[in-house]
């Protein structure tokens, strides 16, 4: 497939841009190709696709379900009994409904950590965004438990040998509290064996740290890193609550955090202390989390509410300006994963969104960056394309109708269960 | 103007809703009555209209213009040299801009704090949104520069006796740090005699408390107290920095609070303290503040991040939950100004957003009102009526194209000045 772009606004100019295949093959002015599709940009600006670096797409189910309740309270009377309850194909659905959101919101990557594999990728397959679908790993520190989930771990990284280049795999071991030393050893060892990516939350809460000062007298991250998981790729979500030496041994190791800003709000976790990594800003993205703590998965928003946190936290109103910001939700992201994306540029996959500029939110014109991170909301968002594909044109994707609906008679089901 | 809106969620229940002139005439089931327009609710819920009680409108025309800057250089070399150059139509322009934004995101009210009187009464009459229109006063700490300013507030008051019942008169003296002990007497007084409401930026940096400290011996609140203004009704914007018997003062006053929560963020201004409002939450309302500030005026965002700022100041996620952020978000904000609106009940003004059901951001429908707050953005309203009118509908404004081109060629004019 190519599809030629005309007259759209790059950076500062008035551009053409060209995609053939998966890739932008072309910028620059009056470009003659023939291509299968032709978009008039005209009044509109590119910008690349989100990539969110940590969620749980099919809560999008949950959003809404509990809120405003003690963290505990939260988890274990409403959360964890609503998701006993999903099967496969309730995840499937709920994934479906989060891709269509993310779609609609100019999300082009997720990183997600959920359970129902083959419904994940059952999904994303079908909805064309990209994603990394974990093998989730929850042992309660029981190793035997560990021992009986290899399997599982073994034959989902099989199939991953067989998934499309949109997708990857990872592991997605939980926390260090509810994962055994033993668990992440061997995932240690066996991520390194293969050249797997691993996810994991880390330093969430302040809980968590005086639980592993208590059992282990290391804090969270020394004790991650005696296990040898640091020595991968690794996404640590969260990583709220780090003394400056935790933040030395994750710099050492160019572990990416994914910074969780909405969340960890709602929730009360604590503040990310982004001024202690400006000089690793490369390493900083962004996730939304899933939906039952956020409650949505809009990384625009992510966007002003990391900066916004930025300057509060540090009390410096320049922290995390609004091109960081942009940078540290697209390019840091796909750089993280290694994938060849995030920017608007030759040679780059083309993963990119047109922007509305004719939008009352991002008028006047005085400077387009800021009015997409700090006045617009997705609806200036006018069209999605991933891998070379139109996913939305004119805010319209493909199917959803059918995918609300679906997921209206899904939630009506479990309800009954 | 009679409007009938048939099926539409209010509350739990599906009912009608019929509009008569102003006012929410009947609410029931089934209402058979002849209506000049009918509205077929059904997959939509109502809402009540948001309730902007501190902003300057007319900075719509500053959006993106001055970003990420230390505050005094982001003032001195950007703000203040662009606002030198607005004329009166500038700001009716800037003001209509506004006022197209406020609809489009629900909103019914704003209360103004900016220059060019005239301007503002215009523009918000034409577009038919509530307003209150601040008599500015500024004149650092100069009586004579106030005494010369007198005859323009008295002519400005006198021009509100003719006001629409859509517009209300109050005086905005800018802070404690540019306006005279002495023109704060005057402003007192005159106040208390007529029974006008006064708008005033109080406590909003630490700065200002340090000083106030310096030069009076007194805290902001205190010293304020002991001119007589804080004896009216009075909004008081921001109000981060203050002392528990500031505190005591202002409740003892019944000040109403104009929570300013994105702004505060992004300027690093400091955190507003709810926890210790929550036995005076009746009198908290929100803002949204100017646009070269926040970078827009969407009440529905400011809801969002008031109460996840709430829950991460306060360490406790259990605070102004979604129902209460609605709540100071609509309810409160009328109250302040003594309008009987801000509620879907009979008898009430009708002043309502009716919020589309069928939105990505609106499913699954466990908790409507969490899903406004935490989940949508303003394009799940569908329309926006106020006073009776229907101000949007199906996301359109008449004229906004015209607002719009009007707007971009004010701005090319400005920037060539």
């Amino acid at each position: 497939m190519s599809i030629l772009i005309k007259n759209i606004v790059i950076g500062k100019e008035v551009k053409d841009l060209l995609i053939e295949g998966h890739l932008i093959k072309k910028i620059g002015y009056n470009i003659f190709a023939s291509a299968e599709k032709i978009i008039d940009g005209s009044g509109k600006i590119a910008f690349p696709g989100f990539f969110n670096t940590h969620t749980h797409a099919a809560m999008t189910l949950l959003r809404g379900y509990s809120d405003d309740l003690p963290v505990l309270q939260w988890l274990q009377e409403k959360i964890w009994p609503f998701e006993a309850k999903l099967t496969e194909e309730d995840v499937y659905i709920g994934t479906k409904l989060a891709c269509l959101e993310m779609i609609k919101t100019g999300t082009v990557f997720f990183n997600d950590m959920y359970w129902h594999f083959d419904g994940i990728v059952r999904a994303v397959t079908e909805m064309g965004i990209r994603a990394v679908v974990n093998s989730v790993v929850i042992d309660f520190n029981n190793p035997d438990n560990f021992k009986q989930q290899v399997p599982r771990i073994l034959e989902e990284y099989e199939k991953s040998k067989d998934f499309p280049d949109t997708i990857q795999y990872a592991i997605g071991a939980h926390s260090i509290y509810v994962v055994s030393e033993y668990a992440l050893g061997w995932i240690a060892d066996f991520a390194q064996k293969h050249d797997i990516t691993l996810h994991i939350h880390l330093s969430e809460t302040e809980h968590e740290v005086d639980e592993c000062m208590k059992f282990r007298n290391m804090r969270p991250v020394e004790y991650l890193d005696s296990t040898g998981f640091l020595e991968n790729n690794v996404i640590s979500a969260h990583s709220i609550w780090l003394d400056d030496h935790e933040i030395e041994i994750l710099k050492k190791h160019k572990t990416t955090i994914a910074h969780i800003p909405t969340s960890n709000m709602k929730l009360s976790s604590g503040i990310f202390q982004y001024k202690k990594f400006t000089d690793y800003m490369e390493h900083v993205t962004i996730g939304t989390d899933g939906c039952a703590s956020n409650n949505n998965l809009d990384m625009g928003e992510e966007m002003k509410f990391a900066s916004c946190k930025a300057k509060m936290e540090s009390k410096d109103p320049t922290m995390m300006d609004a091109e960081t910001a942009l940078k540290i939700a697209t390019e840091n992201g796909a750089n993280a994963f290694g994938i060849n994306g995030g920017k608007i540029e030759e040679g780059k996959l083309a993963d990119l969104v047109l922007v509305n500029l004719n939008h009352h939110l991002m008028i006047p014109a005085h400077h387009h960056i800021s009015n997409y991170v700090y006045s617009a909301n997705s609806s200036v968002i006018d069209t999605t394309i991933c891998n070379g594909k139109i996913l939305m044109e004119d805010r319209t994707v493909p199917g959803e109708i059918e995918i609300l609906k679906e997921a209206k008679d899904c939630i009506k089901n479990l309800l009954q269960k």
